[in-house]
This record gives structure tokens, C-alpha cells and sequence, in this order.
């Protein structure tokens, strides 16, 4: 029972992810198929790799991330397939796995990178447009139907990676930036808490705003609260309770945000 | 194959109903995922209340139900798993069930409440503001995997309710409140339609409106056409034939609608 | 393991969607279900005639796709079950398959019509303003379970068709419209390529822009150029790289668009 995920920047008025899980039934019937989001901005490479990077290691082991969000589409870009740790990918070679890659470094984690250019593999028919439907789910399919991710092409050896903003320490403060704004207006910083842990007694700012410590949950402060936490996935955020930090504070991705140390 | 539907106020840009997927999968292979929405408004509770009232009783015997519809979060109100007749349910014990516990209370079906705090049923690592992810998405798994009820927590004797408006008798007439409006502008109302059944010759009030009649079904009155006709589970509603009848009237859920009996 | 796809227009807030997938698994617990959109505008049975046109040859053979865009619901209009080449098809008799039925007389599929009428496949109980849950969603799960379509009803000869604008030779010039805008703004025409065939140097004329060629991909241009290509199910489209052609020239469904060939 195979899972296999699909994001991509399709929108979901066109029927484009229904074809897509068409074409991925016809190769692996017993495929069980998640949409992860198919709401990223068009071409926002940098706003899927933040999702995919939050997401996927919760998924079962040899589940494959089909990743559509493609403005190379038809180019010279490469067409890749990925493993990294318990994961498998799919998608364009234009960093998209920026973060995942670093996570399997990191970790030691097994990564193997191929170029997905076996056409055995693809449709038989393939538009210069739509390699959702022609490559990626073909590709993702034979590989949840259990095909190995060395048959599938050349070993990659130089991916195409982002560059990403990175936390940075400057004396007892961490300077990082928001990187992603969720559905509740959620502000989610590249700032991992861990990188925190020797700050005592925390003050955010972010905006103009001061605030003068770190929560653990939204309902510890009164609705309506701008108040900083961790997210879900061990990042800071910043929030307001039952509200949207977002629009309270006007604030959007590459917004700065500073933590310092209140005895500092 | 137990089906596990999923409800929640994410929206579909983030990811997180993916998340959850790849969690339940984990648990229970052969589980068919439906969603139900995830563009409740948020925290909007008294929402998903109408929105699972209105549909879970066509789900197939043994359905799990997941909420995630959860302002408290990581503070004290419990985790609880439900059956209700025929169907399961799984979230925070915050109401959302009130019209399901009533429906079977009505119905004399059977209706089990357990707080759903055996953590051999959560992940390992529960966050503080993810528990869709952390404890629902299990805990349903493991419910659709065929663990039984009462062996997920103790029993719960007093859980949370909504209160909810009512439809009240006055004199010949009924009056009630619009307590949702539907993707099309269908104006629904709180008032069943058995509660009219002694009305002979109905009129509807609605924000200054007056109809003269309750039809059947919308094409019985022209294309733009502001009339009253029961909604598909049973209820009065007020719509547009092939338009809205929220931007027409400017209607919006609290309304009031009032029924008489133009004999009287 | 049969697939469905579900179209609509029911947006995804009411779970609306989620109930039909209820009903479907009863039937057919096996069922493999696709949501192939429910963003279609409220009763724009032309706009789910393009979308499903474009999609369902993709799938498996005997898919089974389920519309529900049915402004006559209740009315005396027919619910009808088809197949059309390998595909089947579920909805009410409106014209949604227009292009479906033109397509399969062009390239001499099999093409049986006939009207669902028998409710021994309907829910036992009928609204008469949610056939996609009473009528619709049981005939689709049993088709996919394997009935026969002949045992659905009776044979259609008279399906309604939809009058749809064509496509026009005028001299050395084509002359068609603008059918769909997708998500991305992309201006999608009904002229198909091979319409253009015998065109050296095309033209392409859209709300005054004139487009001196027909390229291959977005990328061969640079970002936020106009230029006119091939959608990916082969008919000519005006796309903006990166970037929306709808509203670069605020262009919509109806406009015309002019091929000429600049020899000419």
C-alpha cells in the first residue's frame, strides 16, 4: 500500500492533480494518494521546499513526495527522483530540496540523487508543459510500484540547491527572518528553538513589536494576543491567539525577527 | 477498508491535512481518507458542528470522524473519542458534537464518550499546538485499525456542548435563525421541516423579505428568483435559483426567519 | 480496484464533496476516488465540459467520472450514465458531455447513453435538490462495482448537447475564442494545433496584442513575456512566463482570438 503525495502550484480549479492521480492509478493501482497543497504561490520553489521540509518525515517509510511546482517546465532543467532517509521525491531539479538535503546531511541520512531520464518511465507521449502529468507522476508511480531509484537514471551528483536564509548568532541575540505565513497568519521564522537554548529570558522583536518572552501554547495568553511560541515543528513563530499575527501586525515572509536575552 | 474522514479550519495551502494523512497511513494502511472541509472559519466550532450534523450519517457503518477544529490546543480540555450510532468520532472536547449527542439521545442510539488520554495511542512526541497531527490523527487510525473504544481512555459523563440557537413556537408562526450559508449563498435555516408541517399556506420572513410559499426544488421558479425550499437534509432554507441569496439580501448566519401561516 | 473521479461545483467549505465520497464507499468499498475539481462556477456546465474534456482520457480504463453541475436538479431533466471509448461517465443530462460525445463519434469509440432511472441504484431516499448524493454518487459506486450500464435504464438518443463556439478557417486565417483561463491566468483557445498546421509564419492576435510566433515552452522566453504556445492537451493558449496573460491583458472566457499566417 504504497503512499505517494502530491504538491505542486496547480491551483485546484483545473482538474490538473486529478489527471495527474489518473495517470498515477494506471501504473500502481494500489496506491493510496495525498494532496499535500496545491495552493503554493506560482513557482514558489522556496515557499514548497519550507512545506515539504515540515511535512514528509512523518509519512511512512517509502512514501514518494511528488513535487509539481516547475517554472522550468520544458527546459533544460533535470527531471530528478530522490531518496533521503525514509522518503522518496520526485519533481524538477531546481531546489526544491534544499532543506531536505541539508536534513539527510545532517542526519547521515542514505541520499541518493538520480536524473529521471529513462523514458520507459515517462508517458509515451510527452508535452513540453505538463511533466506533472507526463514525467513526475509516471516516474513517482513506478517507483511506489516498487521499481529502484537507481533504474530510473544517472546518478546526480551536483543538485540544484536554494539559497536560503539562515539564522544568524550576533553576540547573545539570533537574527533570522520569516520564511513562511500559514492559513491562521501564523508568522514562522527559520530560527530553530534549539539555536535558543541558552537565551534565559527571551524578548522577540519583530515589526516594532517587543515581546517579552516565549509561550508554549496560543490558549496561555488571552485571545487576541501577539504572543511568540514554537511551532509544530520546532521553529519560532510568531502568533496571535484565535487571531492572525499577519494581518495584525502587517507582517509578511522576509520580515526580520530578533530574539534577544532579556539580561543581556 | 474503514474510512477515516478528516474536518478541520487549516485551509489548504500548508500542508497539514497532508501531514495527517501520512500519519494515519502509517498507523492504518487500509484506511480511505475522505475530506470532509477544511475551510471551516477559524475556531469557527458551531460551524463544523452544522457541517458533520448535516452529513456523517451516509457514511458506511464504523466511518472515523477526525475534527480538528481546535482553539484550546495544548491546554486542559480533553481529547475525546465518540461513538454515536453507526459513526466514531475523534477531537477536542470542545462541543462539536453537540448536535450528534443530541441526534442520538433522540434517536436512542448508542452514544460512548471516552477522553482519549492512553498515550500508546498518540506519536511519541506530542507538540503543544499540533494535536491533529499528534493525537487525533492516531488515535482515529487507531480506532479505523479496529481498537476498541473503551480501551482509548476513561469514559466521559459530562462533555462539552454548544449552545446552539433554537427554533422556537410562537403562536402559528416559527421562529428560527440562519445558522449557516452554503457555497452557493443558500441560506440555511435551524428550523426542521416536520416543525412545519401543520403550516397550510406557509410565509417566510427573511431581512424585510416576505415569500409566499415553500417549493421543492429551485428550477420550479425562474433563474434569479429569491424563494424558500427545504434543504437537502431537511431544513428551511432560503436561496436564489442559480444565484445567492446571501449577496442578494445580504444575508449572513444569526439572521432571523420567522415562518407563519397566512391563514392566521 | 476502480477509480471515480468526483467534479463539481460545489466548493470544498459545506462537505458536500466529503458526503458523496460517504455514499460512494458504502457501495463500493473499494473505490479509488479522484476529486477531479469542485471550483467549477456555480451551474457553468460549459466550463466542466472543457475541464473533463481535457482530463479523463488519461485515467485507467472504466473510470467512472461523476458530475455534479446541475442547475435543472429536481426538475425533470435526466440523470444519465455513459460510456464514451473507455471511460465512463455519471450526471445529469445537461450537455456536460458535449465535447465527450464529439469526441468519441470522431474517433469511432463505443458510445452508449442511457437514463438512470433505476432506483433499485439510487439511495433509498431521494431530495430533490442533491441528486449528487442521492442519485449520482450510488449509480457512479455501482458502475465501479461492476455494473453493467445496459442494467442502469433505458437508452438515450436524444442526449442534450451544449452549443458550443467553433473554431473558424477565414481565408489563410483561424478565428476562434478564448475558452478557459486556469489558475495560472493562461488564455486557453477551442483552436487545436493541427488546425495550424499548414501556417508558416503565424500570428497571433489577442485583444489588440500581436504575437509574432507560437513557442514551444514558457521558458524560452523571458519572465513575464506574452506569448502564444500549446496548452498541454495540444490547443493554442496566450501565457504570460511566470506571470498571468488573463490579467497582463484583462482578457477573459469569449474573447476572440485571430491565427494569420504572415505570409498572407
Amino acid at each position: 500500500m504504497p503512499v505517494i503525495s502530491i504538491s505542486s502550484d496547480f491551483g485546484l480549479q483545473d482538474g490538473n492533480t486529478g489527471v495527474m492521480k489518473g495517470v498515477i492509478y494506471g501504473i500502481c493501482p494500489d496506491a493510496k494518494i495525498v494532496d499535500m497543497t496545491h495552493l503554493i504561490g506560482p513557482q514558489d520553489v522556496r515557499q514548497i521546499a519550507y512545506v515539504l521540509a515540515r511535512q514528509v518525515f512523518y509519512f511512512p517509510e517509502n512514501s514518494v513526495h511528488i513535487v509539481v511546482v516547475d517554472p522550468g517546465v520544458g527546459t533544460a532543467r533535470r527531471p530528478i527522483a530522490v531518496r533521503a532517509g525514509t522518503q522518496l521525491f520526485v519533481g524538477p531539479d531546481n531546489g526544491f530540496l534544499t532543506l531536505i538535503y541539508e536534513r539527510a546531511e545532517k542526519e547521515g541520512w542514505p541520499l541518493q540523487i538520480v536524473h529521471t531520464n529513462r523514458k520507459e518511465y515517462w508517458l509515451p507521449q510527452v508535452s513540453d508543459i505538463f511533466h506533472g502529468r507526463d514525467i513526475f507522476s509516471p516516474v513517482g508511480a513506478y517507483l511506489a510500484a516498487g521499481v529502484s531509484l537507481g533504474d530510473m537514471g544517472e546518478v546526480v551528483t551536483d543538485p540544484v540547491r536554494l539559497d536560503l536564509p539562515r539564522p544568524q548568532r550576533d553576540g547573545a541575540s539570533v537574527r533570522g527572518e520569516i520564511v513562511r505565513v500559514d492559513h491562521f497568519g501564523n508568522m514562522i521564522s527559520n530560527i530553530p528553538m534549539e539555536m535558543l537554548s541558552d537565551i534565559d529570558c527571551a524578548r522577540v522583536d519583530l515589526k516594532g513589536k517587543k515581546l517579552d518572552r516565549i509561550w508554549r501554547t496560543f490558549g496561555e495568553q488571552p485571545v487576541g494576543t501577539l504572543m511568540a511560541l514554537p511551532c509544530s515543528t520546532g521553529y519560532l513563530m510568531v502568533s496571535v491567539n484565535q487571531g492572525s499575527a499577519s494581518l495584525e501586525i502587517t507582517g509578511e515572509r522576509g520580515d526580520t525577527i530578533v530574539v534577544s536575552d532579556c539580561n543581556n
